[in-house]
């Protein structure tokens, strides 16, 4: 079961051409395209005559042909034309989903759309902010999505799933708090005067030795968004007491967007921004590459997880003080869920 | 669900040989074969004993060898000999299957044998009518075999699916009725003074230029069968009001036969017949691979099809007009397959 | 469902070394490994803190760490730390399994641990008696591992699946006795005054034309033993007079043991013992090999049954004398399972 009411990322920016792409979000099949003005649309692809997908077809001008008898649907998802007779039916239609295009993402809703109030979308303006760059990319999930949101929510994990990467010793037991503002979570650590991690050093220029004061705040919103607020600044430098480290140090934000393809995969997009040495393009295109590197090993993870746990009967799972980000994360998520089963039933 | 009292084609005459075959039909392992004396059969694929596919033993003579235990079966079914003891249980047997060679298929009796009337085989005479030849192959198909059915009783499909061989612009508004006699429907379409479809003019060796009055009329027969008349003529020569065109001009029958193997999948039987040429061997064989190829376009549209709907929830499809024939056709399969489950339950 | 009070085979001793091995075992995920010290442990692959498997991990010392959060465990199983924090949650451990190291095999119990006596390991003492030799292998099983059982049980099927190498035709018809100790089963086959099996000639070095008395004694110990006393001794040695055959002539001792992965896969583990020419190690391998090359013909024919058997309906089986055997395991089987569950329910 999946939240409905609520904007999911439905591709990136660049994925959206004039080549209809097919992509299963929550269990229902999109066509994603642009028209000849470059604005950016989502029809349900499953032709409402006998069920096609419309991305077999062809897109000619911004009308979609449906690739078995014909039917052209307009973006708005109305059906405009029937090859075979003159008269278009009423019924005659595709969902259109509401798609906005921001930060680089399109923004998919696939619930009521009389819902899809464009001010709810979750805030990435790094990727549009020119006092930033980042690199981006995106990852097929081999899980449901919410083991992927458990692991944003619990970096304990990188000194041991990537200890070549982002992980030192100390990490997992560095400060940690967790505050919860209506349904958004906050997970704070602080690791502070230990030897950098290595991708931290690498992006830090840190000289050997030098030992770091390191942060990472991690912003979860429902139903599957986390920003992780992170970097390191020399030892003592006076880190923690200042309101604007991000501007002062090294700085990245790891953006997350997780989106349901079914129950048991699902679609990931994500992207490091950081606010530092703007001028060199090359680390756009090496955190793109290296992150992704880093997080198919959480894909691994992931996917072993999701197949332990189709071995029934599981154990009930041991909760951890860390997991307190996550088990709210959870009840949020259910919360959400339920709340909707039970305004649709009203209704 | 199945109509099981009813023939359907196993198999062509030249793939039944002296080597054991193994095809699912209707869900049941069946294995088929020819005697000695060149006798067809259709045995159960699964011995009673332990169930081992009889297919993967031995053919010696007429009787069928079990790999695993060596029983024996004759052609009836009847196990004749216990490798292991003297006596033969009484209730050794597999099901032999009624199966009947007509017109180059094999046509063979899922139900109650004692209704297997050869009578009720369908009439496939191009197939051995010195009049005609043609060319004939076999596919499987990936997704129920209804949607096969439907894809034939609505060929306004051909103009976007099959453009560049069968399809014209103005053949999805040709002139089209419907019309039933008892379980048996038929879909006539005219298309009048128009640019011949690329496959007919190189079939019928049009000028260059030179407009057609195309027909089209499509046979369909319960469960599983459409036979599709079709040719053109030059256009004015008065096709539409003689009654014997079919042996006039350049004329084709179409002719199909679906059968369900699991809920999901099916084997295509197909033969494209014509009329004219005939001392012309290659083009038996061009028509063969020539269909095929075309039919392959059909499978990809299938399958896709099968795949969406087993996204659920599934809207209800929107019908129109051209959809009068399949909406008849699925009325009549579910029809008899009530009427075939409650005389199960009423004996 | 599965008999879980019992002993199974889950690995060969060489196969047990400080790399861990993962196998799932009655639908559990299993991870195996030796301690420093060489003693095998089998701890459940599933981290009881986010079901992360343990064999993905590390093994440092006798201390096994969860890839994903560092999570360690010691071979009894319970977590002695956990990185991110001080204490130790006292729920934090995972199954660790009863494993016994006998006669070269990894005795797993996957029931109730207060139960696991090693006195009810399952006697296979020829792989470790000195006046034994053998050559043994795995195979993975790609059906119900009763299928295998009653493969082994009914070797009726000797000379319809292994021609080449164990069957002669005359061996179905053998004189043949089941008797029953408990829920022990001994089926007792004597082919007497017969020419040699290819493989029993190869082994005997029996000379061209000599023919043989051949004995092949099956025990069945639930819930997946099969041990298979074999051998030839020349025609009218007076081989069945005497109790003490085994010594006097060439023997084998068939070996095996099916453990279930899931209900539909098992685990194969099997030797082929004997007691002549025990100088000559080639014999060993030689064996190994050929009777893996044997049991793929086995496995090619199970798993032909376990999909006959899933194409429902299907029909029920007929019983013919030989069936004696495996229908006495199947009540046994079948009666272990459901006292389980009684007892089970009472608790």
């Amino acid at each position: 079961m999946f939240v409905r009411n609520a904007w999911y990322v439905a591709a990136w920016d660049h994925e959206m051409t004039r080549t209809m792409m097919r992509r299963i979000v929550l269990d229902e099949p999109v066509v994603l395209f642009r028209t000849t003005e470059g604005k950016a649309v989502a029809l349900e692809d499953r032709c409402c005559h006998r069920q096609a997908p419309l991305s077999m077809g062809k897109l000619v001008g911004d009308i979609v042909h449906c690739p078995y008898h014909g039917l052209q649907f307009e973006p708005s998802g109305a059906c405009v034309k029937v090859p075979s007779q003159d008269r278009v039916p009423a019924s005659a239609k595709v969902k259109s989903y509401p798609l906005v295009e921001k930060n680089h993402w399109l923004w998919i809703w696939m619930g009521d759309p009389a819902k899809a109030d464009p001010a709810l979308i979750e805030d990435f303006h790094w990727l549009d902010d020119p006092k930033w760059r980042y690199g981006g990319n995106y990852l097929h999930v081999p899980s449901n999505y919410l083991l992927l949101v458990e692991n944003l929510l619990d970096t304990t994990h990188l000194p041991f799933l990537h200890p070549e990467s982002l992980g030192t010793g100390s990490f997992a037991r560095s400060e940690f708090d967790v505050t919860r503002e209506g349904d958004r979570i906050q997970v704070s650590r602080y690791d502070m005067d230990k030897p950098p991690a290595p991708f931290h050093k690498q992006m830090g220029e840190f000289p050997d030795g030098l030992n770091v004061d390191r942060w990472q705040i991690a912003h979860f919103a429902p139903p599957c968004f986390v920003k992780l607020d992170v970097g390191s600044a020399p030892a003592g430098s006076g880190m923690r007491q200042v309101t604007d480290r991000g501007s002062r140090w090294m700085n990245m934000w790891n953006l997350n967007a997780i989106t349901p393809e079914t129950e048991k995969t699902a679609h990931y997009f994500f992207a490091q921004a950081y606010n530092f040495k703007l001028d060199q393009q090359w680390i756009s295109d090496m955190l793109a590459k290296q992150v992704h590197d880093i997080f198919l090993q959480d894909m691994a993870m992931v996917k072993a997880q999701q197949i332990n746990m189709d071995l029934r009967p599981t154990p009930a799972p041991v909760n951890l003080g860390q997991d307190k980000a996550w088990v709210a994360m959870r009840g949020i998520v259910d919360r959400l869920v339920k709340e909707e089963q039970q305004q649709a039933k009203a209704a």
